[in-house]
């Protein structure tokens, strides 16, 4: 009789006349993969572009990227070795990983995006539906003859880990004028505002400023169950794309219908994290038998948690104006409308959604025919 | 991403050349309450017939002996209060606990049963399906009369933890002629072989020996929460009753169809024991491929951990003759057969299941048609 | 081998170069028992002050309100059984639950102050330190005069869930003026302002307006174990007490040195809320090697969550200006100080400390001798 | 207030006056470590000699190898890639993975052993302590000749996965005579009577017939925590060594002193595993006051789960005569000695110790001075 007492919690409660205030109930979930709401007009897919194998600074076989992206439910992956660099002991050829993996894929759901990491010592790029990783030309010494080349084979370049604290002490993404000038050109299109558990608030400028696709990624190394703690996820880009190929996955990067997912976070522009926010959740409201206490009952099937502040004229009964709207769970607010209404908007700020830099999302939640 | 590396196990074993022996899976379960299937011709009813309240020596409202039991998922109880005691700050008469929990258990799932504890010093009785607890003849000085009073009224008396260590030092239920002899006379019709966490072996010779009725109770006079510690239970009786009524509780008490379910064991018949064992499984059998191992799978619904010992000629492919077939897992054993056979038997000793003093149930699990 | 992958997650992470945002990593807890620290100067009590036995309309008896505050390690409860009712099975004298309850804590670490419920029928109070709970004055049909009676025995009298839905269908505290000329009159001392799950703005405003003190309880009538789910807690009053007596209790509330903590938050004065705060935490911080990422760690050994949103200047390297403080846990932050500082300030609103109606605490972590 | 209910239990049991039969608590345990004692004379060495990297068909870097053993608890590992293979994409030097290892482990607390497989192409062996696993004679296509090469390097060489299903239909070891004369010739001096979650009796009976060394491996070519699931472990053979050198192994392995810790059995000599049984558990015995009921608490710090029989005379209180010593937790059984006695002993089958084919250990637990 496993978890006894967590059942005789169903006895009844025998005189109940006090008011509730916020409560919330797990909902429990039946799989490890990311559970993220599609939007409406797109696919949201999981995607990670930027990872490495034994063919340049990793540690596994590119069996295990693709097995760990099926494991954790990722849509799309681009195995992104270093293109200038091999073990000794492997085969020197960049093509290489992604023929392995694309082959140990085949009958598997997963889009595998031809790709590579162009370092320069200092500044690194990765390149993604490149044609030949093995062209010389992306391993030239100067930076801009190497993105040159990867644009030349159509690839999408973006830069990566802009504020990386190994070279830049302050941890700022720099206004490097030089890369700047290349996505004016369109020669950078996108940029990691996020890399592993780094964000660059700078980089965040550059994405507002220059229109470019803002991107995150985990970078990995190593085994992914190793690197990550339970209940931990790498860093992903969420493409809202139109198809699940390839070629979607293209067209949604080159129209910045991107956003990050990165610890509790969220990352991106307003006009997909809003539909994402509300396509994660499924409300219904009600007053309490004869009160003016509106109960809001808000189930979130999604993986996000949502840390959301009450900015309404409308207080709540438990007195806090902070919740959250936990992952995989029911969450209950009692909302005093002061009189009885037919509809009423709760406004909130989420805090731990960022459509711009140091700019948490705001929204409404708009209650109707009460 | 909850449980993300339980998950992760599902990813693909790259290269798997060994064999399975013995495995384990847990199904989990959505459900404090006993789970524990009917036998063919009867439904299996869990049953308590010895708890306390404020009216003798406990100290709960009777409501809550409904609410637990209710939640708990028991279908039959007996609130027994001491007959012949009653705290001096409640209400002298007897009648009344039954009479609360009757009213609060009015529009529940729950077979109330009239009873008491009907207590000389040295030995303690209960008498089930009584019509007055109140009845002064109840509270004779002498066992005997007591009895008889109860019996009077048409009750079912069983004796109480007949090896009670604050009574018998050695921890063995005496042979007590005269008890002996009211059991010869249907005067006694039942006896506790357990009693919360004790077993009298003695009591259960005595069972075998005068046809009673085996009974097991928690006797609980506290919170059941506090009382056991979560993933233990209450010790129950399993009453193997025709209908789902005080009536069909009765009538399988007086044909004996009662077995005992307290910690990790089963006491009782075999005839109705085996039923249980085999209801609580589903078992498919199948080679595999090419091979002469016969592999096993044991899908178990119930509460009950089976712990089996190999008592056949064949075999497992792990080498130990031992296994557990764990409550609400799927358990994998792999016996050798020696050669492709189109069925065979597996014979084993289920140590944990008591089919007479000292003595565990032998059965026989038949594959055929493989 | 239990818990093998948790520990997986000490393998070494090969390569490493991404800075980090803010991580968790949980430290566990011993103990189920309340875990809050003292502050300078002051015990801190946990409290209950209102709860029922079968004495009123409760449904256990006095020894379960004593072990279950003593399991859940309470300092200080009060059985405040309603003084005009009791359930016709029981004694009807109001001084016995209490001289159970005494007898049974006798020589156990408890506080147990002898109080009672005052209830006119849609207003309910409770004294504290009464001498007699049995005197008829104090069920006197007006309820002035039942204070009366109280305050004449020099009991510090409160006013229960005074938003009680069941009585105001708005949720709200009503301005009640009778009340508030007792409460000039020092006949009503303090407040509910929690009760359950509930709370009352209007009560708050009441302690502002006429320096009440501030009061929240669990108001139980049933079982602990099944009225509160795993991981909840009952609402309580933390004491800031000179001693563990009652006596220490009774200048504790005359001196308003209370507050409350329901469900996450904690509803009380800054000038006891923030030592608490500051109590509950042990704060390191340093400057990542060679770079102006200064890392604060801060280890939480109390039982509160603290949500808190970054207010400084200084941006936190993850971009997102919110963060929890968990309870029982090692939480990480990265502070951009732009340039290295010997010392720095960090501004935070901590969302689920109410320090006034509508009024979340507003504090700074000072960071010296970097 | 985390795990309340889990500490509620220490509540007081109000009215306790039953008896107890066999209970467990759990202990809890620190480390996803392998937990396992040394016995006196001999450290007991945690060892797995057979694992692959990209060297041969394994996926990940030697690295990993050496992370994972360490993340378990290991002493020693060998990594054993096939001498004859490798694939085409990384070099061809068999000395590549061992040297790749050795530098990762520099600083680390692990023994790294030379090793490699040698197979023919049905039957396998793996060769330890080699001084070159690059000599071609390794890879001749004669098994003996293989042998022969391997002996001529010192190694210890033992016969891998005897009864691999792939090869062997029968799931059984073959009696190979070329093989047996090599064993009788010293030329094999072990054999892996468990590989992965396969056992051989067979092999096993070869151990007792020819003075083998026996071994268990876990042969991974995958990741270790995508391999095993949560609470499981990788076969491992204990190595029982006067000191923990690569010297100390190659000692041991010489002269036999090995067991086998496979799923939740262990397999081994008598002389080795009785004392492991008894390092394992710390054991206290006090009658129960004024009683003839010997109470047993039993404290099991080790890993292993050790399900033992009653074969005494004297009966457990429950009835029952099975029962679990379980790992990390504190079992009590009470033993009916009839009489007080200053000392018994009790006889026990330890179902999942095997210490010859089909043959698990009997033991006494011996009580003195009570």
């Amino acid at each position: 009789m496993m978890k006894k007492l967590l059942f005789l919690l169903t006895l009844i409660i025998i005189i109940s006349k006090v008011a509730y205030g916020q409560s919330v109930h797990d909902l429990g979930t039946d799989s490890a993969h990311f559970q993220i709401p599609d939007i409406p007009g797109y696919y949201t897919l999981k995607c990670d572009f930027h990872m490495h194998t034994v063919f340049s600074d990793g540690v596994v076989w590119p069996h295990i990227r693709v097995d760990e992206a099926i494991g954790e439910g990722l849509d799309a992956i681009s195995i992104t070795d270093h293109v200038e660099y091999h073990r000794k002991e492997v085969e020197d050829n960049h093509m290489v990983p992604y023929e392995i993996a694309k082959k140990h894929a085949e009958d598997k759901d997963l889009i595998l995006i031809l790709g590579g990491e162009i370092s320069a010592s200092r500044d690194h790029f990765n390149a993604l539906f490149l044609k030949n990783t093995d062209e010389p030309a992306l391993r030239d010494t100067l930076p801009a003859k190497r993105i040159a080349a990867a644009n030349k084979q159509e690839a999408f370049v973006f830069w990566n880990h802009p504020g990386w604290t190994a070279k830049y002490k302050d941890g700022n993404c720099p206004r490097n004028e030089e890369f700047i000038e290349l996505m004016k050109a369109g020669q950078i299109k996108g940029i990691e505002v996020c890399n592993g558990d780094g964000y660059w608030e700078g980089a965040h400028d550059l994405v507002q400023e220059f229109d470019l696709t803002l991107i995150g990624n985990s970078d990995i190394h190593g085994v992914s169950a190793y690197q990550y703690q339970p209940d931990k996820h790498r860093t992903i880009t969420l493409v809202f794309a139109r198809e699940k190929t390839v070629e979607g996955v293209r067209e949604a990067l080159l129209n910045h219908r991107t956003a990050i997912y990165q610890g509790d976070h969220l990352i991106g522009p307003e006009d997909l994290l809003k539909p994402l926010f509300f396509e994660s959740l499924d409300i219904e409201t009600e007053y309490r038998e004869g009160t003016s206490l509106a109960r809001m009952t808000i189930t979130n099937n999604s993986d996000f948690d949502f840390m959301c502040e009450n900015k309404s004229l409308f207080k709540f009964y438990n007195g806090i104006h902070f919740f959250t709207i936990k992952a995989h769970a029911k969450t209950t607010i009692i909302v005093k409308t002061l009189e009885q209404l037919s509809g009423f908007s709760l406004d909130l700020l989420v805090h731990n959604v960022l459509v711009a830099p140091g700019k948490s999302m705001e929204l409404a939640i708009t209650v109707e025919d009460l």
